[in-house]
């Protein structure tokens, strides 16, 4: 199925210069949504994977489908102050200052085969902080899988590990 | 399946006085995971639903897995600033102040048939402002679906749509 009609070049967004891939026209298709779910699910079945890690808040709509396909737990990473229970943070570099991102400490165990998850493969900052956050919290980490890799961007090279995507643009 | 022993309780969060209801235990267990998205998608099935709204963050967790199990599209309700394209704003009353959310004004049609998701029903502000979102978009709602209902607060009865929770807290 070819995805690339239903992903919206959005041109100025978030901030000039930026043109911002909008996913919600193949969210909206239920086929699409099908099809995507299930290719990042059948290329990761077999791999034992217990936990699918989702990063807030776009990576929430794609992880969890994917860990029910996989019969796996669903864990989120999100913004800092927005998880209830003791965390661990990691921050990371942006263009202009730093962000940070959070993991429950007790999500994970050192037995956990772990899949993450994000919508966008961009340089692959916030990706290599949650493989950071994953590891500090004592499991595996399986790979990473995308809806969308900007493969021009180079993020796969420095995330150093496994990266799965269902469209790339070279 | 009994999820009640995988809701924490966490006082004093987000603020003073709030006891937090976290399901990030429930997600993570698969059973759990997969009993709370079957058990709203079989609530569902056949009546004709077309598209799953859920609403930003945690909304972003369930619903798009319960679009799959039902074989419709799914669209997100965000807060401002979030959706890249042409959006309907609605704004609702909290304790203190207001606060507002989007919808893409082209991600519904009048065939469209609603199920909308989010993660806890409260008292019911955020849901109200959502249903009146899909309807401007010109949609039908065919119900509301949570994982977990404070009964005791009287949500249901102010969105005065069929309401269907996993969990109830009378």
């Amino acid at each position: 199925m070819d995805l690339r009609p239903l992903i919206r070049d959005v041109p100025d967004f978030p901030k000039k210069g930026i043109v911002f891939k909008d996913i919600t026209p193949l969210l909206g298709n239920a086929s699409a949504l099908a099809f995507s779910i299930d290719a990042i699910a059948t290329a990761h079945i077999g791999k034992g994977i217990t936990k699918v890690v989702g990063i807030e808040s776009r990576g929430f709509i794609i992880a969890p489908a994917v860990a029910l396909r996989l019969c796996a737990g669903f864990v989120p990473i999100r913004k800092p102050g927005k998880l209830p229970w003791k965390a661990l943070s990691e921050s990371y570099g942006l263009e202009y200052g730093s962000d940070t991102i959070q993991i429950h400490e007790d999500s994970l165990e050192a037995s956990d085969r772990v899949l993450l998850v994000d919508d966008v493969l961009a340089t692959g900052g916030t990706m290599g902080a949650a493989l950071k956050l994953v590891q500090r919290a004592g499991a595996t980490v399986v790979g990473t899988a995308f809806l969308i890799d900007l493969a021009f961007l180079g993020g796969a090279k420095r995330i150093g590990q496994p990266v799965f995507s269902v469209v790339a643009y070279q």
